[in-house]
């Protein structure tokens, strides 16, 4: 299915996205992001998740002549994510906050919602005079009122206080209601633990880490893992219009999703290649309870 | 010193802001921010901490006829804010992330900067079938780059792992530096800890507390100490331009600043003025060290 012969970086055309590998469950391409999405049919897509340029001049392609210049180009590829995105799917997009802000309002007129999430990450270094950044922005916009979301397979650890106090009598006044016909008073945690919350815990990419790659701003397989898991099930097409490195295409191959790609930088997809060539297998499941393991040995470390 | 006389609620005429409470070191009024904001003299003002109607219909005085209404009502405060503001001073803003982001990109024509940050809590109940809310931002505008910002003063734990590593090789290509008449590769502890962070991980008010009051959106002391400690310094000037349960007031007469402060609701205005009253006095220094021991005793309990 690996047509090698596609791996020569030298000869695309960025205005003709053309194919650099396909597998049964996919598709990576090469060439520019908006072009490509003017191809894909409206309404096919089940879950986009989007790591683009930031405007913080990281590298060669994260250079914008201002701030309006990359608005403006950034709502074009929204506009066509909406089109593509089924009625039930929703859009990630990754950034940092004072730059993705001026993004969501124009944004929001191509979908019905958007709640805006935080990656919060606590192992960067801190050398300036100012508060030292700790995390990104990461908004979910919902294409209708009735997208797909699926809290279960991202739930969370209880905090020990819930745990240890877990049957507790309610103030009358307490939303969890305090009548005969609705009696929540007896509380029991549920097995795979809390409801996710906005503000998710999870380190940046360690030197020496098995997912390691040389892209400059490589996104932790668990942190996709939590959007693929609650956004989308198995068998559903997830897409990514920056993939880099490959970690949204890598983790809905884990999980089972099929997948559509389109990066700029051969070089990039490359890599992204001999990762999803390696991919490991478990069931969404297995998955949960990895990263939860994770979860919980950081929490003791730190 | 206090005029028990203006104790009376109902006489305010909000277009024309009143002094409702004088004290040694400030002052509080009754009226519409905007009408007393005009009256204060330019360039006199070290640092406001703002935390405006988010537009969520919390209360009656949450309700805006559009989210644009919203925005240009918040310009038009944020505008005389910024006049006040010396050269030196800072404005945060308290919202909920999806709503202040229309803020940003138009206010920041007021300021020459602003850093993105983060409250993070996790002791709310969290019912809804979507991402729990567990942050609120508070954008950091900057009147000049010559602000004033004093990181020592809100230092924070450092990891287990930096202290069980604290000597070890650098990198070649490390941003701390690896050549003879830099060498950095001896690592200390500072006294008071690592750098502050953009997320900042303080519990909502609880009942039971003493700082509570019946303000339905007050917001805790800890997480005001840390704005007025570091951009702040003894006897400057602290503006709160909606004071609510007086929470940024009491914490400047804690810490030695002078305050002022406007509130449209009166009977919110005596609730500050009670706790006004009754503040405990420490020095920077002890109240560093308080709001540690605080945050060290919730890492161990959750």
């Amino acid at each position: 299915m690996i047509p090698e012969k596609n791996f020569n970086i030298k000869k695309y055309d960025s205005q003709k996205p053309q194919a650099f590998y396909c597998h049964p469950h996919g598709e990576l391409w090469i060439g520019d992001s908006i072009q490509w999405l003017k191809n894909l049919a409206s309404e096919s897509v089940d879950l986009v998740f989007a790591d683009p340029p930031y405007n913080i001049k990281k590298a060669a392609w994260d250079n914008f002549e201002s701030q309006a210049a990359y608005v403006n180009w950034s709502l074009t590829w929204i506009e066509e994510v909406s089109r593509i995105l089924k009625s039930t799917g929703s859009l990630y997009i990754c950034g940092f906050s004072e730059i993705i802000a001026d993004i969501k309002l124009p944004a929001l007129k191509f979908f019905s919602g958007c709640r805006w999430l935080i990656w919060h990450y606590k192992n960067k270094a801190n050398l300036s005079n100012d508060w030292g950044r700790s995390h990104e922005s990461i908004l979910h916009f919902r294409k209708t009122n009735n997208f797909y979301f699926n809290p279960d397979n991202i739930r969370i650890p209880y905090g020990e206080h819930t745990l240890k106090y877990p049957q507790h009598p309610q103030a009358k006044t307490s939303q969890y209601g305090n009548n005969g016909k609705n009696d929540r008073r007896i509380w029991r945690p549920h097995p795979q633990g809390a409801k996710p919350r906005d503000v998710i815990e999870i380190p940046t990419i360690c030197n020496g880490m098995d997912e390691k790659t040389k892209h400059p701003t490589q996104k932790p397989e668990e942190l996709v893992r939590k959007f693929i898991l609650s956004s989308s099930s198995r068998g559903d097409i997830v897409l990514d219009p920056f993939f880099g490195s490959g970690t949204t295409l890598v983790v809905a191959e884990q999980l089972g999703r099929r997948w559509l790609g389109c990066e700029i930088i051969p070089e990039y997809a490359v890599w992204a290649v001999e990762r999803i060539k390696s991919v490991k297998y478990m069931s969404d499941e297995e998955w949960f309870w990895c990263d939860r393991k994770n979860e919980e040995r950081r929490k003791k470390f730190r």
